[in-house]
């Protein structure tokens, strides 16, 4: 069977997940990558980048990515290109920060009522500084990429509905990473927390928004009336969007973080890259659009079992 | 029955839920009310907010408005004085840009294909930026003044445990608005959504990492780790944290935007008020910490019904 070949754009594609993931779609699976990340490619991975890549802003500011990459995209992909596959797996962990269990530093030593009263005003604006730049940061580098691949990828998303191959029921992968741990409260990582509820409520918004969603009535009228607003929503009508939740994934920085932990029960980025690839290829094997699905290593401990939550 | 004194940071209180709040809790309840928000109170407010007012900064960064309502309270609050409720009532809503279905204006003329190609390129970072800042403006609006408020607060949050009136299990209590639209996918108002559903999760987060909570065994340990770690965290032990989801509230604003729409359907503010009262009242009549309660009118129609949804 011959398919034709498949672009496919990955944000956060110097990443770890992201350097398995471009590896496997590019040199087993013959995709066309064009790669997206806040870090420039490898030598190696821009072997692997034939779509050519995207530097990106390292930024909070979520108009400043999306119109970094809407920038990007506009100067490599040519009007008549499609992209069949989007897939963002940029990302970062980090818990709240901690609160200090101590009042100001005594080494400051304070003159007098006003000084003390400044000391300690100071030290206020410092922890709610600290602690609202974790939250920022987190959106940043969790939701925004995700947020910022969505929008710029809907000029150049394939519509689908050529026969391609044995399924012609081909439309666009939007694909991005979310977490078990965001399906219910997240005590001591609420700034990862809020990011990750946000990613899987823009899954399930943008996957409700597409033809393919199996949805209530009221939400898919609600959303055919969207995708005729505009010419330029029509990939909308054939798009899957899933969003892939892991506990842990097995990388470098994760093992180094938790050396104490059971690497076995953690899932590896090329099961991931896998699942995706398999994905871009049969269509019909994707999960319904919007859907959240949990990743977890099989108990053969030879792969990994996806399985839709929600 | 005397009550002492009960005091009251409401964050948003010169919107329409927020003057309609601070009315019923300083008149009727005679609550020490403290006010926030970006537009400074009528002078009729102004008499109700007997703890004064906090002026916040009109942005949407996250870390400027935390620390300047962290550094309004030091400023308002003394150290032996307690706050017994944060409700924060500030919110906004906006439905998505709409995308434009024609290509950019026809009327700059472009002198050859470079040009073209340069208007086509402005033209859309011009809609990335405003499907961004519509995003930023709902986070900026709806869920920012909860985190802000939840953080700046939690050095003068009540421990509670003192004997008040008959019921002397009266922690603190953490009132957020969050919306029934953002339960689940928001087709049409992704930045609202978002915002919302991250609200929700801030509640179930931080009010789960109250000693209140009733939640896993696992969950429960993490939050006592949390709790045990800082002195400053004491509070917690009590800490009652509720989000109301309502459909429409019978506003002003609300009436003008939908004028066609049947009013009778629509939670009045004073309802959503009166719970909060009684809350504050009644501890025993709080829902469980970390719950997000829809409201909708009655079916008599002279009220509201309070309902956990999750």
């Amino acid at each position: 069977m011959m398919h034709r070949q498949q672009t496919a754009l990955v944000v956060g594609s110097s990443g770890s997940l992201g350097r398995c993931l471009i590896e496997h779609l590019s040199r087993d699976l013959k995709v066309r990558v064009i790669g997206a990340d806040v870090i420039a490619p490898s030598s190696e991975d821009e072997s692997r980048l034939t779509g050519g890549f995207v530097e990106l802003p390292n930024t909070t500011s979520l108009p400043e990515l999306t119109m970094a990459l809407t920038d990007g995209l506009h100067q490599l992909i040519e009007d008549d290109q499609e992209l069949d596959a989007v897939i963002c797996v940029a990302g970062a962990w980090e818990g709240d920060p901690l609160l200090p269990s101590l009042p100001p530093p005594i080494d400051i030593i304070a003159e007098n009522d006003e000084d003390d009263n400044n000391v300690q005003r100071l030290w206020l604006l410092d922890c709610a500084r600290e602690y609202s730049e974790n939250v920022e940061r987190m959106l940043g580098k969790n939701l925004y990429p995700v947020l910022a691949a969505g929008y710029a990828s809907q000029n150049y998303m394939t519509e689908g509905g050529g026969v391609d191959d044995d399924d012609n029921d081909n439309g666009g992968l939007f694909v991005a990473i979310g977490a078990t741990a965001a399906l219910s409260s997240t005590p001591g990582m609420l700034g990862y927390g809020l990011s990750k509820v946000a990613t899987h409520h823009y899954v399930q918004t943008l996957g409700e928004t597409s033809g393919k969603a199996v949805t209530t009535k009221s939400k898919r009228k609600l959303a055919r009336r969207i995708r005729n607003h505009s010419s330029t929503q029509s990939y909308l009508n054939r798009l899957s969007v899933v969003g892939i939740l892991p506990t842990t994934i097995d990388t470098p920085a994760n093992r180094q973080a938790m050396p104490n932990e059971d690497f076995s029960e953690w899932t590896n980025s090329i099961d991931i890259a896998k699942e995706i690839g398999l994905w871009m290829r049969k269509p019909a094997l994707r999960p319904h659009s919007g859907s959240l699905v949990k990743v977890h290593p099989n108990s053969k401990g030879d792969g990994a079992e996806f399985k839709v939550a929600r």
